[in-house]
Protein backbone atom coordinates (compact mmCIF):
# COMPACT_ATOMS: atom_id res chain seq x y z
CA UNK A 1 0.00 0.00 0.00
CA UNK A 2 1.71 3.24 -1.38
CA UNK A 3 -0.16 5.41 1.39
CA UNK A 4 2.76 8.10 0.88
CA UNK A 5 1.19 9.13 -2.17
CA UNK A 6 -2.55 9.19 -2.05
CA UNK A 7 -3.22 12.82 -2.46
CA UNK A 8 -4.81 14.87 0.30
CA UNK A 9 -8.11 15.28 -1.58
CA UNK A 10 -8.49 11.71 -1.94
CA UNK A 11 -7.99 11.07 2.26
CA UNK A 12 -10.41 13.22 2.65
CA UNK A 13 -13.05 11.89 0.46
CA UNK A 14 -12.63 8.24 2.02
CA UNK A 15 -14.48 9.31 5.09
CA UNK A 16 -17.47 10.11 2.80
CA UNK A 17 -17.17 6.30 1.39
CA UNK A 18 -16.80 5.08 4.62
CA UNK A 19 -19.87 6.81 6.19
CA UNK A 20 -22.39 5.44 3.04
CA UNK A 21 -20.88 2.17 3.03
CA UNK A 22 -21.65 2.04 7.07
CA UNK A 23 -24.86 3.34 6.63
CA UNK A 24 -25.60 0.78 3.71
CA UNK A 25 -24.30 -2.38 6.00
CA UNK A 26 -26.76 -1.03 8.53
CA UNK A 27 -29.70 -1.64 6.11
CA UNK A 28 -28.16 -5.04 5.24
CA UNK A 29 -26.91 -4.30 1.63
CA UNK A 30 -23.77 -6.36 0.83
CA UNK A 31 -22.37 -5.14 -2.66
CA UNK A 32 -22.18 -1.98 -3.95
CA UNK A 33 -21.51 -0.69 -7.31
CA UNK A 34 -19.22 2.82 -8.00
CA UNK A 35 -21.58 3.72 -9.97
CA UNK A 36 -24.08 4.46 -6.73
CA UNK A 37 -21.69 5.00 -4.41
CA UNK A 38 -21.38 8.19 -6.47
CA UNK A 39 -25.32 8.58 -6.01
CA UNK A 40 -24.53 8.59 -2.26
CA UNK A 41 -21.70 11.01 -2.33
CA UNK A 42 -21.68 12.65 -5.09
CA UNK A 43 -18.89 11.95 -7.21
CA UNK A 44 -18.54 10.52 -10.32
CA UNK A 45 -18.18 6.41 -10.20
CA UNK A 46 -14.53 6.63 -12.20
CA UNK A 47 -13.02 9.33 -9.42
CA UNK A 48 -14.32 6.74 -6.42
CA UNK A 49 -12.88 3.41 -8.38
CA UNK A 50 -9.76 5.91 -9.13
CA UNK A 51 -9.67 6.57 -5.27
CA UNK A 52 -9.91 3.25 -3.73
CA UNK A 53 -7.12 1.42 -6.20
CA UNK A 54 -4.65 3.36 -4.68
CA UNK A 55 -4.87 1.23 -1.54
CA UNK A 56 -5.67 -2.00 -3.66
CA UNK A 57 -8.26 -4.06 -5.31
CA UNK A 58 -11.50 -3.86 -3.66
CA UNK A 59 -14.05 -5.09 -6.08
CA UNK A 60 -14.54 -7.29 -9.36
CA UNK A 61 -14.92 -5.69 -12.44
CA UNK A 62 -18.63 -5.62 -13.16
CA UNK A 63 -19.21 -6.45 -9.48
CA UNK A 64 -19.23 -4.14 -7.01
CA UNK A 65 -17.65 -4.03 -4.42
CA UNK A 66 -18.31 -5.66 -1.00
CA UNK A 67 -19.84 -3.88 1.39
CA UNK A 68 -18.82 -4.69 4.63
CA UNK A 69 -15.84 -5.61 3.81
CA UNK A 70 -14.75 -2.28 2.23
CA UNK A 71 -16.25 -0.73 5.05
CA UNK A 72 -13.42 -2.82 7.01
CA UNK A 73 -10.63 -1.72 4.56
CA UNK A 74 -11.27 2.01 5.05
CA UNK A 75 -11.27 2.07 8.83
CA UNK A 76 -8.43 0.39 9.03
CA UNK A 77 -6.97 2.88 6.49
CA UNK A 78 -8.28 5.67 8.16
CA UNK A 79 -7.15 4.20 11.82
CA UNK A 80 -10.77 4.38 13.29
CA UNK A 81 -10.11 0.68 14.13
CA UNK A 82 -8.25 2.02 17.54
CA UNK A 83 -8.95 4.30 20.27
CA UNK A 84 -8.39 7.88 19.86
CA UNK A 85 -7.85 10.42 23.13
CA UNK A 86 -8.82 13.76 22.79
CA UNK A 87 -9.06 17.40 24.71
CA UNK A 88 -11.38 19.72 23.97
CA UNK A 89 -10.58 23.37 24.31
CA UNK A 90 -13.04 25.63 25.23
CA UNK A 91 -16.08 25.52 27.09
CA UNK A 92 -18.46 27.81 25.75
CA UNK A 93 -21.69 26.95 23.50
CA UNK A 94 -19.84 25.08 21.02
CA UNK A 95 -17.35 23.50 23.29
CA UNK A 96 -20.44 22.12 25.28
CA UNK A 97 -22.41 20.69 21.79
CA UNK A 98 -18.95 18.55 20.92
CA UNK A 99 -18.65 16.69 24.22
CA UNK A 100 -22.91 15.69 23.97
CA UNK A 101 -22.17 14.52 20.18
CA UNK A 102 -22.22 10.96 21.02
CA UNK A 103 -20.90 10.41 17.40
CA UNK A 104 -17.67 10.77 17.92
CA UNK A 105 -17.78 8.39 20.59
CA UNK A 106 -19.21 5.85 17.94
CA UNK A 107 -16.53 6.19 15.89
CA UNK A 108 -13.73 5.90 18.58
CA UNK A 109 -12.91 9.51 19.28
CA UNK A 110 -13.24 9.80 22.93
CA UNK A 111 -12.83 13.56 24.45
CA UNK A 112 -11.42 12.85 28.12
CA UNK A 113 -11.23 16.60 29.31
CA UNK A 114 -12.16 19.62 28.72
CA UNK A 115 -10.34 23.17 29.45
CA UNK A 116 -11.56 26.83 29.71
CA UNK A 117 -9.80 29.96 31.01
CA UNK A 118 -12.79 31.59 32.63
CA UNK A 119 -12.69 31.20 36.33
CA UNK A 120 -16.82 31.19 36.24
CA UNK A 121 -16.03 27.81 34.12
CA UNK A 122 -13.72 25.61 35.95
CA UNK A 123 -15.20 23.14 37.86
CA UNK A 124 -18.33 22.72 35.91
CA UNK A 125 -19.13 19.68 34.80
CA UNK A 126 -20.63 18.91 30.33
CA UNK A 127 -21.80 15.08 30.42
CA UNK A 128 -19.73 13.91 32.86
CA UNK A 129 -16.38 15.83 32.67
CA UNK A 130 -15.42 18.70 34.84
CA UNK A 131 -13.74 21.76 32.99
CA UNK A 132 -10.09 22.23 34.24
CA UNK A 133 -8.68 25.17 34.04
CA UNK A 134 -5.85 25.39 31.10
CA UNK A 135 -2.60 25.08 34.03
CA UNK A 136 -3.58 21.18 34.03
CA UNK A 137 -3.79 20.66 29.84
CA UNK A 138 0.25 19.70 29.86
CA UNK A 139 -0.21 17.46 32.41
CA UNK A 140 -3.48 16.06 31.38
CA UNK A 141 -2.09 15.83 27.02
CA UNK A 142 1.07 13.53 29.17
CA UNK A 143 -0.76 11.40 31.40
CA UNK A 144 -3.91 10.10 29.52
CA UNK A 145 -1.53 10.45 26.11
CA UNK A 146 -4.06 12.26 24.45
CA UNK A 147 -3.29 12.50 21.07
CA UNK A 148 -5.64 15.54 19.14
CA UNK A 149 -6.76 18.49 20.64
CA UNK A 150 -10.30 20.01 19.51
CA UNK A 151 -10.21 24.05 19.70
CA UNK A 152 -13.45 25.66 20.17
CA UNK A 153 -12.00 28.75 21.22
CA UNK A 154 -12.02 32.94 19.63
CA UNK A 155 -9.93 33.28 17.02
CA UNK A 156 -7.58 35.17 19.72
CA UNK A 157 -7.00 32.55 21.33
CA UNK A 158 -6.12 29.83 19.04
CA UNK A 159 -2.80 29.98 18.19
CA UNK A 160 -1.62 30.51 21.53
CA UNK A 161 -3.66 27.87 22.88
CA UNK A 162 -2.58 25.27 19.71
CA UNK A 163 0.94 25.81 20.66
CA UNK A 164 0.07 25.22 23.97
CA UNK A 165 -1.41 21.50 23.12
CA UNK A 166 1.54 21.25 20.46
CA UNK A 167 4.43 21.46 22.90
CA UNK A 168 2.33 18.93 25.57
CA UNK A 169 2.35 16.55 23.01
CA UNK A 170 -0.11 16.67 20.76
CA UNK A 171 0.02 15.29 17.05
CA UNK A 172 -3.22 17.07 15.50
CA UNK A 173 -5.44 19.53 16.08
CA UNK A 174 -9.02 20.28 14.63
CA UNK A 175 -9.76 23.84 15.00
CA UNK A 176 -13.22 25.74 15.00
CA UNK A 177 -11.49 28.81 15.65
CA UNK A 178 -11.65 30.79 12.23
CA UNK A 179 -8.45 31.55 11.83
CA UNK A 180 -5.20 29.68 10.36
CA UNK A 181 -2.58 28.54 12.58
CA UNK A 182 1.38 28.59 12.48
CA UNK A 183 2.45 25.46 13.92
CA UNK A 184 4.97 22.89 12.88
CA UNK A 185 4.58 20.71 9.30
CA UNK A 186 4.37 17.67 11.29
CA UNK A 187 1.39 18.56 13.57
CA UNK A 188 -1.61 18.10 10.91
CA UNK A 189 -4.66 20.14 11.54
CA UNK A 190 -8.13 20.44 10.14
CA UNK A 191 -10.77 23.52 10.22
CA UNK A 192 -14.27 23.39 10.71
CA UNK A 193 -15.65 27.22 10.11
CA UNK A 194 -19.24 26.91 8.85
CA UNK A 195 -18.31 30.54 7.11
CA UNK A 196 -16.16 29.27 4.79
CA UNK A 197 -19.29 26.23 4.23
CA UNK A 198 -21.73 29.05 3.55
CA UNK A 199 -19.34 31.53 1.39
CA UNK A 200 -18.72 28.34 -0.87
CA UNK A 201 -22.44 28.21 -1.16
CA UNK A 202 -23.52 31.85 -2.12
CA UNK A 203 -21.34 31.83 -4.38
CA UNK A 204 -23.69 29.86 -6.64
CA UNK A 205 -26.71 31.70 -5.47
CA UNK B 1 -15.60 36.67 -15.64
CA UNK B 2 -16.24 33.16 -17.23
CA UNK B 3 -17.17 31.95 -13.54
CA UNK B 4 -19.15 28.89 -14.82
CA UNK B 5 -16.05 27.40 -15.39
CA UNK B 6 -14.61 27.51 -12.21
CA UNK B 7 -13.92 24.22 -10.39
CA UNK B 8 -15.48 23.50 -7.03
CA UNK B 9 -12.62 23.13 -5.51
CA UNK B 10 -11.38 26.49 -6.50
CA UNK B 11 -14.21 27.81 -5.03
CA UNK B 12 -14.49 26.47 -2.09
CA UNK B 13 -10.41 27.79 -1.69
CA UNK B 14 -12.03 31.29 -1.93
CA UNK B 15 -13.19 31.68 1.55
CA UNK B 16 -9.88 31.22 2.65
CA UNK B 17 -8.16 33.93 1.05
CA UNK B 18 -10.56 36.21 1.76
CA UNK B 19 -10.72 35.16 5.84
CA UNK B 20 -6.70 35.66 5.76
CA UNK B 21 -6.65 39.46 3.18
CA UNK B 22 -9.96 40.17 6.14
CA UNK B 23 -7.08 39.18 9.06
CA UNK B 24 -4.14 41.27 6.99
CA UNK B 25 -6.80 44.30 6.70
CA UNK B 26 -7.56 44.73 9.81
CA UNK B 27 -3.90 44.78 10.94
CA UNK B 28 -2.67 47.37 8.50
CA UNK B 29 -1.38 45.46 5.38
CA UNK B 30 -1.91 46.62 2.73
CA UNK B 31 -0.12 44.34 -0.14
CA UNK B 32 0.19 40.69 -0.14
CA UNK B 33 2.11 38.15 -2.06
CA UNK B 34 1.14 35.11 -3.26
CA UNK B 35 4.30 33.46 -1.66
CA UNK B 36 3.13 34.86 2.00
CA UNK B 37 -0.82 34.06 1.12
CA UNK B 38 0.45 30.65 1.16
CA UNK B 39 2.19 30.42 4.25
CA UNK B 40 -1.27 31.49 5.67
CA UNK B 41 -3.06 29.12 4.14
CA UNK B 42 -1.11 26.06 3.18
CA UNK B 43 -1.55 26.19 -0.68
CA UNK B 44 1.35 26.87 -2.81
CA UNK B 45 1.95 30.70 -4.66
CA UNK B 46 1.30 28.92 -7.97
CA UNK B 47 -1.88 27.72 -6.97
CA UNK B 48 -3.23 31.17 -5.57
CA UNK B 49 -2.25 32.50 -8.35
CA UNK B 50 -3.63 29.79 -10.27
CA UNK B 51 -7.31 30.07 -8.63
CA UNK B 52 -7.33 34.00 -8.48
CA UNK B 53 -6.85 34.07 -12.32
CA UNK B 54 -9.82 32.79 -12.99
CA UNK B 55 -11.28 35.59 -11.73
CA UNK B 56 -9.61 38.74 -13.50
CA UNK B 57 -6.25 40.21 -12.72
CA UNK B 58 -5.65 41.74 -9.40
CA UNK B 59 -1.98 41.55 -9.00
CA UNK B 60 0.85 43.29 -10.96
CA UNK B 61 3.84 40.24 -11.36
CA UNK B 62 6.82 40.78 -8.97
CA UNK B 63 4.46 43.81 -7.12
CA UNK B 64 1.71 41.41 -4.74
CA UNK B 65 -1.78 42.11 -4.79
CA UNK B 66 -3.54 44.86 -2.98
CA UNK B 67 -5.01 43.86 0.02
CA UNK B 68 -7.94 45.90 0.32
CA UNK B 69 -9.05 45.66 -3.22
CA UNK B 70 -8.48 41.32 -3.48
CA UNK B 71 -10.52 41.50 -0.27
CA UNK B 72 -13.64 43.34 -1.44
CA UNK B 73 -13.52 41.50 -5.06
CA UNK B 74 -13.63 38.07 -2.95
CA UNK B 75 -16.24 39.19 -1.35
CA UNK B 76 -18.47 40.02 -4.61
CA UNK B 77 -17.57 37.01 -5.95
CA UNK B 78 -18.42 35.40 -3.30
CA UNK B 79 -21.97 37.44 -2.54
CA UNK B 80 -20.67 38.02 0.57
CA UNK B 81 -21.50 41.78 0.07
CA UNK B 82 -25.34 41.16 0.55
CA UNK B 83 -27.45 39.88 2.87
CA UNK B 84 -28.75 36.33 3.36
CA UNK B 85 -31.42 34.92 5.11
CA UNK B 86 -31.27 31.89 7.02
CA UNK B 87 -33.25 29.16 9.18
CA UNK B 88 -32.07 27.14 11.37
CA UNK B 89 -33.80 23.68 11.75
CA UNK B 90 -32.78 21.62 14.89
CA UNK B 91 -32.55 23.47 18.19
CA UNK B 92 -30.36 20.67 20.53
CA UNK B 93 -27.11 21.55 21.67
CA UNK B 94 -25.53 22.38 18.05
CA UNK B 95 -29.00 24.56 17.26
CA UNK B 96 -27.60 26.85 20.66
CA UNK B 97 -24.08 27.00 19.54
CA UNK B 98 -24.99 28.17 16.05
CA UNK B 99 -27.32 30.84 16.85
CA UNK B 100 -24.86 31.96 19.16
CA UNK B 101 -22.50 32.26 16.61
CA UNK B 102 -22.10 35.87 15.91
CA UNK B 103 -19.54 35.23 13.32
CA UNK B 104 -22.00 34.63 11.17
CA UNK B 105 -23.51 37.88 11.49
CA UNK B 106 -20.86 39.67 10.23
CA UNK B 107 -20.22 37.80 7.14
CA UNK B 108 -24.17 38.77 6.08
CA UNK B 109 -25.62 35.80 7.27
CA UNK B 110 -28.78 36.19 9.46
CA UNK B 111 -30.26 33.33 11.57
CA UNK B 112 -34.16 34.89 10.98
CA UNK B 113 -36.04 31.72 12.32
CA UNK B 114 -35.47 28.35 14.97
CA UNK B 115 -37.37 25.65 14.16
CA UNK B 116 -37.54 21.96 16.43
CA UNK B 117 -40.44 19.19 16.58
CA UNK B 118 -40.36 18.68 20.49
CA UNK B 119 -42.88 20.48 22.04
CA UNK B 120 -40.85 20.76 25.21
CA UNK B 121 -38.23 23.11 23.20
CA UNK B 122 -41.17 25.37 21.50
CA UNK B 123 -41.72 28.78 22.73
CA UNK B 124 -38.67 28.80 24.05
CA UNK B 125 -36.00 31.22 23.12
CA UNK B 126 -32.05 31.53 22.25
CA UNK B 127 -30.89 35.17 21.87
CA UNK B 128 -34.10 35.80 21.22
CA UNK B 129 -35.20 33.70 18.43
CA UNK B 130 -38.00 32.19 19.60
CA UNK B 131 -38.09 28.10 18.53
CA UNK B 132 -41.17 27.57 16.24
CA UNK B 133 -42.94 24.18 15.25
CA UNK B 134 -42.19 22.50 11.93
CA UNK B 135 -45.86 23.32 10.69
CA UNK B 136 -44.52 27.19 10.68
CA UNK B 137 -41.42 26.37 8.50
CA UNK B 138 -43.13 26.46 4.85
CA UNK B 139 -44.88 29.98 5.81
CA UNK B 140 -41.63 31.56 7.38
CA UNK B 141 -39.17 30.58 4.70
CA UNK B 142 -41.82 32.07 2.23
CA UNK B 143 -42.54 35.27 4.41
CA UNK B 144 -39.04 35.92 4.93
CA UNK B 145 -37.45 35.12 1.98
CA UNK B 146 -35.18 32.59 3.35
CA UNK B 147 -32.54 31.74 0.96
CA UNK B 148 -30.42 29.05 3.40
CA UNK B 149 -31.42 26.01 5.90
CA UNK B 150 -29.10 24.72 8.41
CA UNK B 151 -30.09 21.50 9.40
CA UNK B 152 -29.10 20.53 12.74
CA UNK B 153 -31.26 17.54 13.08
CA UNK B 154 -30.56 13.73 13.98
CA UNK B 155 -29.41 11.96 10.28
CA UNK B 156 -32.47 9.89 10.77
CA UNK B 157 -34.48 13.19 9.89
CA UNK B 158 -32.42 14.83 7.97
CA UNK B 159 -33.44 14.07 4.59
CA UNK B 160 -37.30 14.76 5.23
CA UNK B 161 -36.53 18.14 6.87
CA UNK B 162 -34.12 18.83 3.90
CA UNK B 163 -37.54 18.36 1.53
CA UNK B 164 -39.73 20.10 3.46
CA UNK B 165 -36.86 23.14 3.16
CA UNK B 166 -36.36 22.63 -0.55
CA UNK B 167 -40.30 22.68 -1.04
CA UNK B 168 -40.98 25.69 0.58
CA UNK B 169 -38.44 27.45 -1.44
CA UNK B 170 -35.01 27.10 0.30
CA UNK B 171 -32.16 27.18 -2.54
CA UNK B 172 -29.25 26.02 -0.14
CA UNK B 173 -28.44 23.61 2.69
CA UNK B 174 -25.68 23.71 5.03
CA UNK B 175 -26.02 20.50 6.52
CA UNK B 176 -24.47 18.91 9.72
CA UNK B 177 -26.53 15.69 10.34
CA UNK B 178 -23.54 12.93 9.69
CA UNK B 179 -25.88 11.84 6.31
CA UNK B 180 -25.54 12.43 2.75
CA UNK B 181 -28.70 14.10 1.84
CA UNK B 182 -30.67 12.74 -2.11
CA UNK B 183 -32.00 16.45 -3.55
CA UNK B 184 -32.78 18.42 -6.61
CA UNK B 185 -29.62 19.12 -8.30
CA UNK B 186 -30.50 22.33 -8.14
CA UNK B 187 -30.10 22.56 -5.05
CA UNK B 188 -26.69 23.64 -3.19
CA UNK B 189 -25.82 21.57 -0.38
CA UNK B 190 -22.39 22.02 2.00
CA UNK B 191 -21.63 19.70 4.83
CA UNK B 192 -20.65 20.20 8.09
CA UNK B 193 -19.56 16.27 9.85
CA UNK B 194 -16.45 16.76 12.08
CA UNK B 195 -15.96 13.01 12.10
CA UNK B 196 -14.87 13.08 7.98
CA UNK B 197 -12.34 15.93 9.77
CA UNK B 198 -11.37 13.69 12.40
CA UNK B 199 -10.88 10.96 9.98
CA UNK B 200 -8.72 12.70 7.29
CA UNK B 201 -6.59 13.23 10.14
CA UNK B 202 -6.04 10.23 11.96
CA UNK B 203 -5.48 8.72 8.36
CA UNK B 204 -2.22 10.52 8.68
CA UNK B 205 -1.29 10.13 12.57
Amino acid sequence: MAQAQVPDVVVRRLPLYLRTLTYMEDRGQEVVSSTELGEWTGFSPAQIRRDLSYFGEFGKQGLGYPVRYLREQLESILHVDQQWHLVLIGAGALGHALVKYHTFRRWNYHIEAVFDNDPEKIGQAIDGLTIQPMSELARTIKEKHIDIAILAVPAEHAQEVGEQAVAAGVRAILNYAPINLALPPEVHVSHIDPVVNLQSITYYL
